[in-house]
């Protein structure tokens, strides 16, 4: 990468961090760049390194695995793979660390444990225990003067920004979430456990009807049955039972009792041909009205379509990165989640540029 | 209102201002309440009337206008209507006072004035004015200790929003916006300088293929004629010249001569019946890629359909105006931009509760 294509720190008036280009920086390439890095080398770690790569004030200064360091290949030239035992050896090489981890079981130990150490950021998106992780993430972050920002995503995560900011402004209205057409990889994971099944690809799909309602400002009250179908693509082992393997999908209570559920048997081929992507998105909904008596309504949508969601999510954890980073620098510690974030911490533009073009 | 459903005022553990609900209130409501003074009774005044009406925590304390106040009739029962004069003798009896005037001439010169006296917040929109703009705002409000929020509402505003964040997560792409269909303004205004014309509602369409072409991710380089087009309904003047006033529009330089513009003349009575709203609206869309060689793309759009464009755009104003009070409360000052302000500031809910309910 050429250096002039590459940002440099400063501090601006306000006593922020802002990023400037300079013809003159061959001296300074290390001390700008802040040095992520990522523990958990699965399809997030992958999607964060891609988008450290588009962001030019980042490196990747090392992955860290539970596997053995060399059976770990990874995408960026030159970066080193380490044991998760050598973490805290390297606390003097990381600003951020980003744990992509799963939230059922790595993610309470992990983040608390390391937001003592390095300024984390994670994805944690179990929606019921976030209260408990917030508590514990704050305090061995403020414990280690560290910045610890939780469930940082889509949803948790953008999605969950606009519902914040619409609720704030239509404060009298309904709030919808749609999620899909895209891939959930606990209901493919649950139809995996399925005696007779070899693989699954299941797609939550927003139900079109319900959408163009709320859109058309209609205030719907929608079951969970009107809000998604779910279809699944599933790899059969040989003479299996189609038919039960179909009726124990179809009466999985949680997963998918309470939806209508389509399956289809494919091979093999077909899976890896047409399956092997991790596709997704959705859309939040806020319906509102204003005015003396309610009389005006308001529709404000949110949407995204993604070819990959956890390359998205990887991209959205690499900006909040930069904010947990510089916020640290300004001497702020403890857990914070998207909403504790002003939005110019995101961005590797100075205030100064972000109001000349971008307001 | 009833009491037990106001907000009331406490610090929570981070330091930060929260709101919880109790039924020991009645001592409670004039400490609780963020007092709101509205400079300028216009359409835009009128919306920030309405929208503090939605706010359990605000209080309307008084209008100032230019003109005599016994002229001017507000919607809220009890409310003063004071002289602008008198705004100075007000200092300690408002919060945040919302200025609701003009761009090209009343903001540039309220709002800098003002901040010095009060927190204010403004929706400031002449963008290529916004830096010098926030350079004496900025001086202003460090001088008198308050913060002054400029160019809120939503574009800019919410639209400046999310063209930040869609950037911050995909630096690999392309920004699309598109306003209407929705009544402008200033083109209305254009219109009606033309001799002949009596009346005159513009309405800004943007182009259905040219939308369509960019959700469908084809990344098209469109021209200011293929993204929107204009409609004009114009209620003439009697004998006046129609031909006329349709060259006029339609070759009026910076306002139609790049668009496809339609003209309709239509009567008084029509105008009054089918053009007396002011409904706006419009979509932010930005398309990236991500992944080893940009293989993924993405699609973000925020789109919002407005009945009201006054009084969605005071309902913007009103939540910022509870982020200008708490911040200042919390000891900051200056002058901010919807960039800078974290978006729980917005809320009326505390911390704990938007994590547990809105994350």
């Amino acid at each position: 990468m050429c250096c002039h294509n590459l940002a440099f720190r400063s501090v601006d008036s306000e006593g922020l961090f802002c990023y400037y280009k300079t013809e003159n920086c061959k001296d300074r390439k290390d001390e700008m760049m802040i040095r992520i890095g990522i523990l958990g080398y699965g399809n997030l770690g992958k999607g964060v390194e891609c988008a450290i790569a588009q962001n030019a004030d980042m490196e990747l200064t090392g992955v860290f695995s539970r596997r053995e360091p060399s059976a770990v290949k990874v995408l960026t030239a030159g970066v080193p793979v380490y044991s998760i035992d050598s973490l805290p050896e390297k606390k003097e090489d990381i600003d951020v660390l980003i744990l992509c981890g799963g939230s059922a079981t790595d993610l309470p130990e992990q983040t608390p444990k390391y937001a003592e150490l390095f300024n984390v950021v994670d994805s944690f998106d179990t929606h019921a225990r976030i209260p408990e992780h917030y508590a514990n993430v704050d305090a061995a972050a403020k414990k280690g003067g560290k910045i610890g920002i939780i469930s940082c995503g889509w949803d948790p995560g953008m999605f969950s920004l606009n519902r914040l900011y619409a609720n704030c402004i239509l404060p009298e209205g309904k709030d919808y979430t749609f999620w899909g057409r895209g891939v959930s990889q606990g209901h493919s994971d649950a139809v995996r456990r399925i005696p007779g099944v070899r693989d699954c690809r299941q797609y939550t799909i927003p139900v079109e009807e319900a959408v163009d309602a709320v859109r058309a400002g209609e205030n719907p009250e929608l079951s969970t049955r009107q809000k998604h179908t779910r279809e699944c693509f599933v790899v059969a082992e040989e003479g299996a039972d189609l038919a039960e393997i179909e009726k124990a999908i179809k009466t999985m209570p949680n997963y998918f009792s309470d939806y209508d559920t389509t399956v289809h048997f494919i091979s093999e081929a077909e899976m890896k041909q047409e399956h092997s992507g991790l596709p997704h998105g959705g859309c939040v909904i806020r319906t509102g009205t204003t005015g003396r008596e309610g009389e005006n309504n308001h529709i404000v949508e949110y949407n995204i379509k993604l070819d990959s969601n956890p390359e998205f999510t990887g991209s959205v954890i690499a900006a909040y990165a930069r904010a947990a980073y510089r916020m640290n620098q300004e001497g702020l510690n403890g857990c914070k989640t998207v909403f504790d974030i002003a939005p110019a911490y995101l961005s590797i533009r100075s205030g100064e540029e972000l109001r000349a073009h971008m307001l």
